[in-house]
């Protein structure tokens, strides 16, 4: 059995019921296929919606930033923020203009976050780095003390959390099979280029093991 | 001359302010290279993070669901909004933990939405669809007037907006350049599959040139 998050008006899925999620094993497969998120929250009657980098640890999202950054600032106060993650996975065509969709999974978190003192800041950027790019962390030159306190880390909990998804073909009206009109999924991936070596790149330095994973060859 | 959206407390970039950009011709070329943005508002205290299709038409920005959904309901009640469409181009790797990045093109929108009059509702729908797959409205078979009614379209309109940029390679420090650690940019982006037709697709039917365009056949 897996854990489920409580079903509140809040994070209940409207819309297509069945597609909606609550248990933790769907919501942390969909945080933990990605590293960029989409946090919200208001200030002075403004909501925000800031796109960050994040690393999932338990049911704590890190993020990080500046110091002085507005996400950190107002992160830190304890406001009330949500947190989405979402992966397009492709566009479905049905025959109808009406019937065409998106398949996707997305994770929508509602909490509150805290700032990660100063003695667990670099564990939790190790979090956030390893999300983004497993074992890079351990090919860099670790942060010193400057880096570490211009870094700012915020701890955001999961209260509550729902996942939505949708898969598959179109759901065309009976009556609209017969029309001459191709249907069927477009779909959509992310996928990484070729690495670009910077300029200054001192020669004879292979790619890393990180990115030599990512790119299939590892 | 460029139009420049006003500059404010709220959409000025505050870090790394170079990378901020507050011209129309900025914002609108970010926007029309996506059709997926992260919709932030507040309702009773909690902010809500959407992901959602949308078209743009001018400095409009057209969202449909359905007339029951949170999105169309929260928004046509006025309340302030923020739109925020991301593009992420590629990991930056840096030889230092601390300098590493991402490459990345966004666009944050504010305003407010009102509902779109029933007599104008099919052209913003149309306007969604080009944006999501350009050729596909004339393809497929129109809305009737039960699938119009029950759709609702939201028209955003850009208060002020402001865009951020990132490109290039990783910026190291001095001393860190004679390191032993590769640095460079990993490219990141979106690419389409092979199309799956409907498995109730009719034989014989070829696919349209809305997806031999994007799929580079067309």
């Amino acid at each position: 059995m897996t854990n489920e998050y409580p079903r509140t008006p809040r994070n209940t899925v409207k819309r297509v019921p069945k597609r909606g999620h609550y248990d933790q094993e769907t919501v942390y497969r969909i945080l933990d296929d990605g590293f960029l998120a989409h946090v919200g929250f208001e200030v002075d009657g403004q909501p925000f919606v800031i796109p960050t980098a994040y690393g999932r640890q338990g049911d704590t999202i890190y993020l990080h930033g500046a110091t002085t950054s507005r996400l950190i600032q107002q992160g830190q106060s304890g406001i009330r923020m949500c947190l989405t993650v979402t992966h397009l996975d492709g566009i479905v065509l049905a025959r109808s203009a009406f019937h065409h969709s998106m398949n996707y999974r997305s994770a929508i978190l509602f909490g509150t976050a805290t700032l990660v003192p100063d003695d667990e800041k670099e564990q939790a950027l190790l979090v956030i780095s390893e999300q983004i790019l497993k074992g890079r962390w351990a090919e860099s030159r670790l942060p010193n003390d400057k880096e570490l306190k211009a870094t700012s880390v915020l701890a955001f909990r999961i209260e509550e959390a729902s996942a939505k998804i949708r898969t598959g073909g179109p759901k065309d009206e009976p009556e609209d099979h017969v029309l001459p009109i191709w249907a069927g999924v477009l779909p959509l991936s992310p996928v990484y280029g070729a690495p670009v070596p910077d300029e200054e790149l001192t020669e004879g330095i292979p790619l890393p093991p990180s990115v030599k994973r990512v790119k299939g060859e590892g």
